[in-house]
């Protein structure tokens, strides 16, 4: 358990994707549990909170969710790239990679799925939503986001702070071939600034 | 047209959405034109390249586009955060956006759509894939990209190249209420670097 996290209103549980990072999956069913690192995902609706994933069917990560109907989005912070990347390069199906790698993990409060919080921004527990159909077809799994926590260093009521103070805590956005882009800079276009 | 923009090959067209940018949502339908931002998009495929986007069943691009069976997809650079937040706080339903804001199109070479090169780093133009009830539950378009280009100084041979050099071309993120981190610092953690 990672002190800094707060629990985030689930009417703001979508924000957290909203502009795109990389995260890691993860999931658990009948003693086994894996980690997967996806850039693929994307909010669809804000309330109820629902979103978008790609896992790919040939994943052992894939298989667990399945099962299980559940699964965990955290997302990495920028001192955590190494490690997203490592994750993302191996498979879990004949290996933890909790125990490679050392990564403690947390309960989700509602469905017990494995949850991240130390090197991570925050994280989002989901109920997966069946979809047969876009799930064979397009790999896209639909999911209602029924808990979220958040390093209120990073992200407070319910909005994003990028600060220099914060860099550790910038998100990873996957470039490719283990490249990543880091949401560091912010530029306010709004007339408000909110 | 832009003079620094070149095609991207079709098996490197979704890792111009892998990192998560806001892209803006363009459409033309029997002498009808409009642009919307849209920070909900995902890759769903590499080969064919297939892309899915939210796209709210109650604006005008979303007709447009059901009308069509095609939309372009641009990406705006750093430099284009104004005009982002502006196109997407507007509705195009009595106002050509275009117009409005003095933003140049050239016709899509596949399918027409007007794609937007002048302060953006890429476009993808896209052919709708009928998906009813996707598109219904979910707001979530499924689509094929027909054919793409990208300015070479900050994507080329398949591959983003952020750089100090080329800051005005860097991904928006959208944060929300009109605030965009920007996608600038790159962290290797591939062991190529490739």
């Amino acid at each position: 358990m990672n002190p800094h996290f707060r629990p985030v209103a689930l009417e703001h549980a979508s924000r957290l994707l909203n502009h795109g990072p990389t995260v890691l999956v993860t999931s658990a069913h009948a003693g086994e549990r894996n980690i997967m690192a996806a850039a693929w995902s994307m909010p669809v609706e804000f309330t109820p909170p629902r979103i978008a994933i790609v896992i790919d069917k040939h994943t052992h990560t894939r298989a667990l969710v399945a099962a299980s109907g559940a699964f965990g989005i955290c997302i990495p912070g920028a001192a955590a790239a190494g490690l997203t990347y490592a994750v993302g390069s191996e498979s879990g199906r004949d290996l933890d990679k909790f125990a490679r790698h050392a990564i403690a993990t947390r309960p989700g409060p509602v469905l017990g799925v494995p949850l991240i919080e130390d090197g991570c921004c925050a994280w989002l527990e989901c109920r997966l939503i069946p979809e047969p159909h876009a799930q064979d077809a397009y790999d896209t799994c639909f999911a209602e986001v029924v808990a979220a926590a958040a390093d209120e260093r990073v992200f407070a009521q319910g909005r994003w702070s990028i600060r220099e103070d914060n860099a550790a805590l910038h998100t990873l956005h996957h470039l490719g071939g283990g490249n990543f882009a880091v949401a560091g800079r912010v530029i306010r276009a709004g007339d408000s600034g909110a």
